[in-house]
């Protein structure tokens, strides 16, 4: 029932700030070429969470924009004395006389890593281009827009980070500043945190926010990540899935073998791992682990509702990324991602392509991510692959083998692990999280959709625990983005909306 | 009975031909550092046979040194015309008044493709470096010996064919040369045959035997490839496998995507890739494609004594290489090498290690190599294995599937396959067949291993094929010389053993 009353609010606040919007959009438009060029040195500086030099260039730039947008207070966060380098989180804060309240706006600076020889030709991850269309509907490179000349919406910016998650800050410092120089006060005070590790897993985030709990003090964090609906509707996200990734290396000969000398007597590490991960999962999708989908806590009835209310998108993407059938056995996305998953993110043993040679491995590895859901625990669900792998008759070990154990274990297995946290879920109903649909709604004629949780993933458990402050989250770019991966890219007009449900989000009632 | 015959004649020829080989010893003791120094400029020439450039610079390098060892007519042998660049062979000839027959011998001056990330530290395949034992024995690189420098048989060179196969034409050049400038006349006609595009398939050697039928008659080819026994002790090889290449790319996605907005919905090529591998071997190792052990010719009386005299080494191995179980549910190493074999070379999809991140990758790949014996034919046994994927539900395809397909079938196998040649075995009780044996028996105190057919493939079936002439293969490496992959080397003795083998041969009775 409160979904549905949710809903009827929502369709009769369409006007609601809409003068705000409107100055917003205004500032933009005639800032167009000045607000691109400034996002395009910041997508130009490599921002791989382990390559401290180019993460620190990243934080002085953005701390040096903060600054000229008059935000106050402008300082690192570090993570106190660490062992590995420790990217810093960047801060800033913005005092409202008579506010409401604090609202925090998160975004992170940092990018998944890359492999330039995959990207397509004519792009690099950190020299950002422009197309006319996405690369995938035969989109071409264009120049760089001079200063008379129009920009279309539909153009795209490919680098690394264009949508994950440097558009969050993009949009989150622009909208502050174009209300600014609008003329209009936010109605909450605000605060700004910038993360620099989140796409290596946010291993120091829980110190930061721990250290500096009382500077970080609010009522809401609001996260800009993740992409807009794929129908191409906004939409709020009140949770997302946990993550940990596995690293499973398998060892057999130690130096690598003529596959002709050798082959069919010297075990093949890749036929070895074949058979574990082909234990793991039957051919629907379904994970074979035992116990892998216990612990997983109930939608409750306003989720199931706001689920039913999500618009099918299941035919169009299959059609758009070109595949006959899901995985899932008949399930849909929305359900699929509602579910904790295990998934190959890559394979490699020894070499395929011009650079295959005829050879027995001397090892293979696989690299899995596993998605949680509510109720999971990651060590939990990680022991159970582990169990798994054991049952299949692997010596599970932390480092490389000793020459005992390589004699002495027909099957050997190095499982490590990267990162890892759980999933959060923030309940649709409290107040705060309606006045922030009310407020993403008001700045678009569609019904926004409204997501019980993201199937990606964010630490944002991390604020319950050190902060006991809830977080949502709103999406900006368009959905064929392809974060995380070669070829990431955004459409212009996603920046300029994410510029305008900023500003809504900072001026909400 | 055959085989114990052969053994006892062997036996009793221990102190055939010791004075010549006793002179060619004295010429390589004397010339070690010229010998070694013109080795160490042949590495340092690239040779993967598809570099055009570098293939004709090794070509013309041989070509001086044969020239100015007084060899004649030495000549590029080509191809013909080739839709691509088909390496040429080298050839020479020496005629020897009075002699009984004419031998060709064959060594390949192409090498297997390179990673050079993958090399040791120190290590460059073409920069070769001394060091003073196996890397796996904690060898370590030493500088280059002066000319003062006593050199230690032990010693291992690394650099990309060490052994396989520019070891073969040092053997063959520098034997030669041992016999003129120690006034020794061959007992045979000799020709030399350096092929260019051994380990990529010999694609265009048939053309090339064909085209120069009447250059290349000869009573016998000896190929100088592939090491000597793991025993340590010399051996003749009276066959080889028969060898083909595929590879199998998974389609899914076209773009690839976050594996939290769709994993476990969006299907994953690297777990359909998995599970089709699983399905064809069991583990144990035997492998379950209908049909994949047929078509077998069964080896003969002699072929199966000359087996059961090899020495085992299957525990040394195992220690060696450490590994506590063998493939083949309990078979020997000799025994598995008799069978047709299937196995992994490599396995890619997306990254693993530091570039690895968290998407749902677009494709996966293999590469398979499959070793055929005596009775397989390559093509049959490709179709085997395509009937088989497609059994598995694959559609099977040897383009890049197109839209209507990528949308109709939900598991796409895109087939290709590089080279092929079927296995070839010649008679062991060939008289020409025995005096080998002898001869090569007359440089080794101990007896050395007969073997019916080598593990390893060559398409030696080529010649019978084109030129009606048997071959067998004499080995000159160290069976640990890491032949096509990383870090390959050869000890110094086996160049030193490999030039008096090679002597013997020429001057056989």
């Amino acid at each position: 029932m409160k979904i549905l009353t949710l809903l009827f609010t929502l369709l009769t606040c369409q006007v609601y700030a809409q003068e705000v919007i409107e100055k917003v959009q205004n500032y933009r438009k005639a800032n167009e070429h000045k607000l691109l060029k400034e996002y395009l040195q910041l997508l130009s500086i490599p921002n791989i969470a382990s390559d401290s030099a180019h993460i620190l260039k990243n934080a002085d730039f953005i701390m040096g924009l903060m600054r000229e947008k008059g935000i106050e207070k402008v300082q690192l966060l570090d993570a106190g004395k660490t062992e590995t380098f420790a990217p810093p989180a960047i801060y800033g804060e913005v005092n409202v006389p008579n506010a409401k309240r604090t609202i925090i706006f998160y975004a992170h600076y940092d990018g998944q890593p890359v492999n330039p020889l995959q990207w397509s030709q004519g792009l690099s991850p950190f020299s950002p281009v422009f197309t006319d269309q996405s690369l995938e509907k035969e989109g071409k490179i264009i120049p760089i827009p001079t200063e008379n000349e129009a920009i279309n919406p539909e153009w795209r910016i490919y680098a690394r980070s264009t949508s994950d998650d440097k558009g969050g800050v993009f949009s989150i410092l622009n909208a502050y500043y174009a209300l600014v120089k609008s003329g209009i006060k936010p109605t909450s005070n605000i605060k700004f945190f910038f993360e620099g590790e989140e796409e290596a897993g946010s291993a120091h985030l829980g110190k930061i926010l721990e250290k500096y709990k009382n500077l970080l003090k609010s009522d809401l964090w609001i996260i800009l990540d993740g992409p807009v609906h794929q129908s191409g509707r906004k939409q709020v996200v009140f949770g997302v899935r946990g993550d940990v990734n596995m690293s499973i290396k398998v060892f057999a000969s130690k130096r690598p073998l003529h596959s002709g000398h050798y082959g069919n007597w010297a075990p093949n590490p890749a036929m070895q791992l074949v058979h574990l991960l082909a234990s793991m999962k039957d051919e629907t999708g379904k994970v074979l682990i035992d116990g892998f989908y216990d612990d997983v806590t109930p939608l409750s009835a306003t989720e199931k509702q706001a689920l039913a209310q999500v618009p099918s998108v299941d035919e169009q993407m299959r059609s758009e990324l070109g595949f006959a059938k899901p995985e899932g056995g008949g399930i849909s996305l929305v359900e699929a991602i509602s579910l904790p998953s295990l998934n190959i993110n890559g394979i490699q043993s020894a070499n395929v392509g011009p650079m295959a040679a005829n050879v027995i491995p001397t090892t293979a590895t696989v690299v899995l991510d596993l998605r949680l859901v509510k109720g999971n625990d990651y060590v939990r669900q990680v022991e159970k692959v582990v169990n798994h792998i054991r049952k299949q008759g692997f010596f599970v070990t932390e480092e490389d083998p000793t020459e005992e154990e390589r004699m002495k274990y027909p099957l050997i297995a190095k499982v490590s692990t990267k990162g890892g946290y759980n999933a959060q879920r923030t309940p649709m109903d409290l107040p705060i999280a309606q006045q922030v649909v009310k407020a993403v709604q008001s700045t678009s004629k569609e019904p926004i959709v409204l997501l019980p949780s993201s199937g990606g993933s964010l630490p944002l458990y991390l604020f319950e625990k050190h902060l006991n402050t809830p977080t949502i989250t709103v999406g900006i770019p368009n959905h064929d983005n392809n974060q995380h991966a070669e070829n990431e890219n955004i459409r212009i007009q996603n920046l300029w909306n994410g510029i305008e449900t900023v500003a809504a989000l900072m001026t909400m009632k």
